[in-house]
């Protein structure tokens, strides 16, 4: 199992993989060919970055037995997903910032991100695994009471694309398998140290695993390395206020913790 | 006025200025400080690829008063927008393909597309001008028996997502004022040399104007140089069968010409 994650050092963009509390740097393509440089740098001497740049976000929603059974809807026969655009991508350790243009509730939501490793169209799902390079933790920001205003035409790609709101990492972790992972999200009250755990879910209660949305997406739009589906969530979303803490934690990947602050 | 388009001339991509036939090649960034090279190429030597590579498309919805006047809705009061997403992108005289994942009816959906040109966040409609690099044509294909199928959530990035269902091009054109731009559709159907006027519609009958859009939209996300924004479509949309040709004309821009085929 290799934990990769993407940094800044003195000013220059690099990307690694990360032994307990050191990064070994690569060079060339993550997702093909990366070469060990033979450098390390401590993960204290660097700023954390998105662990990759997605050519583009995909979100489930309605994806989970539980939070299905919770509101009363059915599970859908196929995966339901918008798109989260390119301006939200943020990283480990960064501030997620209230929109300026809107002042309703803003949620958390912690999930499972699928990274996909390399071009992908109409796979099976047997082999869809093999397209999957590893997992991250996300943190799907909603702007939720956009969702549902005009009575015409839900606005959920609006809703989870202002900038700051596609938060992804700390690191991609190869080699898990997912159905045995547990998504957890901590949140922590402005001006408390009291850490609440609002989230505890595991994977395997998915409507679609993730080699069949891997499977079903792909034989829609083609899948490139680097392009991230964030697997849906799951009961426990919440609302944040300004100084809140908001941690998504899944075992085998690591935290990936942000805090909630005034544009 | 110049007339930007990209293009593979031997193996190579370049992009430069359409000059009659003949292409004047550029180097460096199309968006800012790109240089003449001195050296033409005859656009018969070269294959057009899409004028841009968009971080993101975005894409209107009921954005003409025309279309909401015939299909009895009322104009919204902010922009309603989905997303297309990075594989669906094509250029002109490439093939669109039906999908072998859905049967259904496929539409073509003539219309003006934004380019922006600089880094745009938070700009008002007296500023978003600055912002625009110039205006394409942009036929938005659209599965459209998918967008509704699902009771619970509209299906519109996937039905307007499939691979091949951005179509744009075949320039970008700068220096234009798009309140005087027509939008035109021609379908040929497959086995004839009739050319049908399908679509016919000025620009100035949107419900919000290019430089409005981008101002709104810049209050949510931010707009990066290359984005583009399809500014939606009005009366007159209609379905495809294989070997269906189909042309996007707008006087001042080119006219996006491409074949719908089976996959």
């Amino acid at each position: 199992m290799l934990h990769w994650l993407r940094f800044r050092h003195k000013e220059a963009v690099g990307f690694g993989t990360l032994e307990e509390d050191r990064i070994k740097v690569f060079e060339g393509d993550m997702f093909g060919g990366a070469k060990s440089t033979g450098v390390t740098v401590g993960l204290e001497e660097v700023e954390i970055l998105i662990p990759c740049v997605p050519g583009k976000m995909l979100a489930l929603w309605n994806n989970f037995h539980a939070l299905a059974e919770k509101l009363g809807m059915d599970t859908p026969p196929e995966p339901l997903y918008w798109v989260k655009t390119d301006g939200c991508y943020l990283g480990h350790g960064e501030n997620i910032l209230k929109p300026t243009s809107y002042d309703g509730k803003v949620v958390f939501e912690g999930e499972l991100g699928i990274v996909i490793g390399s071009i992908c169209s109409g796979v099976n799902e047997d082999q869809a695994p093999d397209y999957i390079f590893g997992y991250t933790c996300i943190n799907d920001v909603t702007a939720v009471e956009i969702v549902n205003r005009d009575e015409t035409f839900p606005q959920w790609t609006r809703a989870k694309s202002f900038d700051t709101f596609g938060v992804m990492g700390p690191v991609i972790a190869t080699g898990l398998d997912p159905e045995k992972l547990v998504v957890q999200t901590f949140l922590t009250k402005p001006g408390t140290t009291e850490v609440q755990e609002r989230q505890n879910y595991p994977v395997s209660d998915m409507v679609f695993s993730p080699k069949a949305i891997v499977s079903k997406i792909s034989q829609d739009v083609t899948l490139f390395p680097g392009d991230v589906i964030c697997c849906g969530t799951s009961i426990g979303v919440g609302s944040m206020r300004p100084g809140t803490k908001i941690e998504v934690n899944i075992d085998g990947i690591g935290t990936l913790s942000n805090f909630y602050e005034e544009n």
